[in-house]
């Protein structure tokens, strides 16, 4: 598949800025290309968490402009089987371990090369058990941005590493989802995307329910009624958020990721209705 | 007012970096203007504290050269009443809320225009509800900074918010101010100025107190006296701060923003003195 | 001694992200040369800890392309007695204070050349007592990044400050050495590098203990054995680390830096002996 660098390169790792990690991969990645035009995605993943990192890649790669390289270093079987991968779609390449972080990628692109990276050409002289994203992911990442050809890295993959988010369970009367992401704000966002609950609760009444806090109003913004208010909204990936005006909410509720949340419909007249489908 | 754009272009909001907000605002940006050349000054802003990210901001703009495109995003008002826009000012341009954020640039700039962001070229194609830094002020931050002309932005706002940062109290013996940032070495900044400083209390001994901690000798640097003593000094921006060598001085003193701070005068031979002009 | 500016400039500080100082000094760096691409090392040492800051150095700025700018402000004694310097080696040029901050490139470069920093011409009109990282490290750097001469910078110092990192001391079945680092991973990181180890344990058995935690095997890779399990290995920089697979060392066994750490050689049939040498 082609690719036709436009040498901006993304970082995202869960190595944190406090060592030099993320230092010695830029370090690299600029000897290989010193014109690369290094971006900062986030280094604060939750160490070790690929689906995490997953979700973070999935929100933002598509924001960026054709022609750039991400590198993604969240890899706890580093040295180990896994193999290290290339992913070309839509004129981006990704870089990383193939270990399920690219898993949506592999969802959201109808068309993907996946090549492992086998030319020692794209890869540092002497290589670390421990330290792939200096040692080979860094270098492949400089060299796809100074335009080598992705055809070069290696042969391609029929198989690849994927891991599936947690899918909400759907009745008549009642969505099941949980907590996949807990932001900066301490927004909870949950795996109901607008489009299943549209098509579900539609102009019904309904209540959003996380860890016994029950919320019915569906508000557009996060600045809506009085200050420490419960909100339900969808947020800027369209998923189902619970959020607290001027607060956090992970804090008022003492959710965290995996908890559960419900949408359940309110007939007319009725209290909440949990009907699973026969 | 005419903007002649550098291509740099600096990021400033309350996202924090683990999440995934800051990454997309750096892609659509680049999406506009990929050579638009992106610098953070920060992402740690308390959430939704316009008047800290207005004092950080006034703290280092007119550092950057002209041509700078700034982008704040402290905007707990995003979807709601307040209007966006951009404020030129000394061939710089400022992208925002219009919730307070710019304060500093009207009070230190002598000229500024401010326009609102009415050209849908201007922003993104769809525009959320809850996240306005990703669809409306990165583009426009990221036409600025190719060299889009400001005029074409939308009309000239005569009014904008404006906060007001406390300002001290001030008597024949006596100085009442506050502190108004803890910095990261737990320096405690005031809203005290050497230039006030000096006027009133000129050649005379004193006593600045915060908390009950009491500190009565001006220093000119942070390694003065023994590691672990209290020292008096003005800061990088000529603010009063109180310090510990070696240490912090707000897990010492327990201070917070807004606690009070007092500069008294001390009389030949008396204890220290707190008159109120008549 | 010469140097040929990739127009790459690495900063390395203690001030965290949270403040402006960091942005101020980017600002007063991208003045001087607009051309300027700024790479973020760390803000994230702990404040003051020039040891740190030497250690995060060392590990990475032989990673960087030659003609890099390396702008490194950890500076307790700024406005006091120590010298402001540039130190130029292997066509790297360091700037920052003259307080051990440099203490790895002394320690690994065979011929350095140390500079103070006299010629006004590499500073801000005005120089707080305060700020040097914005005052005078900031504007050197953007100089010597957009090509001025090292030579112009000041005169040649023939002393300058070194700190000298804690050696382990070593017996005949006996390493006793140190934690040196914590990692964001919880990984202890001490001061028995690989070529140590193998000297004086070659090919028999041994223990290694820290805080009474004892590890016996040497593994090549974080993911070895079960999830929790204790590893010992060596690092990216070559170190000997103390890890769990899957969690925080520094958790689990409550380590901090200047912990000790021993290497025991275990014989045949016998329970790890400590004898240090006649």
């Amino acid at each position: 598949m082609s690719f036709e660098a436009s040498g901006i390169v993304t970082l995202l790792t869960d190595f944190g800025t406090r060592d030099d990690y993320v230092a010695s991969m830029k370090g690299v990645l600029l000897t290989v290309h010193p014109g690369a035009r290094i971006v900062d995605l986030t280094h604060d993943v939750t160490p070790q968490d690929i689906m995490e990192a997953a979700f973070t890649l999935g929100n933002c790669y598509h924001h960026f402009p054709p022609g750039t390289v991400h590198c993604v270093v969240v890899d706890p079987g580093v040295g180990a089987r896994r193999r290290e991968i290339v992913v070309l779609a839509q004129n981006h390449a990704f870089v990383g371990p193939d270990n399920g972080v690219f898993s949506r990628i592999y969802a959201m692109e109808s068309s993907v090369e996946v090549r492992t990276i086998d030319n020692p050409d794209f890869k540092r002289g002497e290589i670390s058990d421990t330290f792939h994203g200096r040692d080979i992911f860094a270098p492949t990442a400089g060299h796809l941005a100074r335009g080598a050809d992705p055809d070069e890295v290696g042969a391609v993959a029929d198989s690849y590493a994927e891991l599936y988010p947690p899918e909400p369970d759907v009745w008549a009367h009642l969505i099941k989802g949980e907590v996949i992401h807990i932001d900066g704000f301490g927004n909870i966002i949950t795996n109901i995307h607008r489009d299943l609950f549209e098509k579900v609760v539609g102009e019904r009444s309904f209540v959003v329910e996380v860890n016994g806090r029950r919320v019915s109003m569906l508000t557009r913004t996060y600045e809506n009624g009085d200050v420490g208010k419960f909100l339900a909204l969808f947020g800027s990936t369209d998923m189902l958020e619970v959020s607290v005006r001027g607060g956090s909410a992970e804090k008022r509720v003492g959710a965290g990721k995996g908890d559960t949340v419900t949408v359940t419909i309110v007939e007319e007249g009725k209290r909440p209705i949990r009907v699973p489908l026969p």
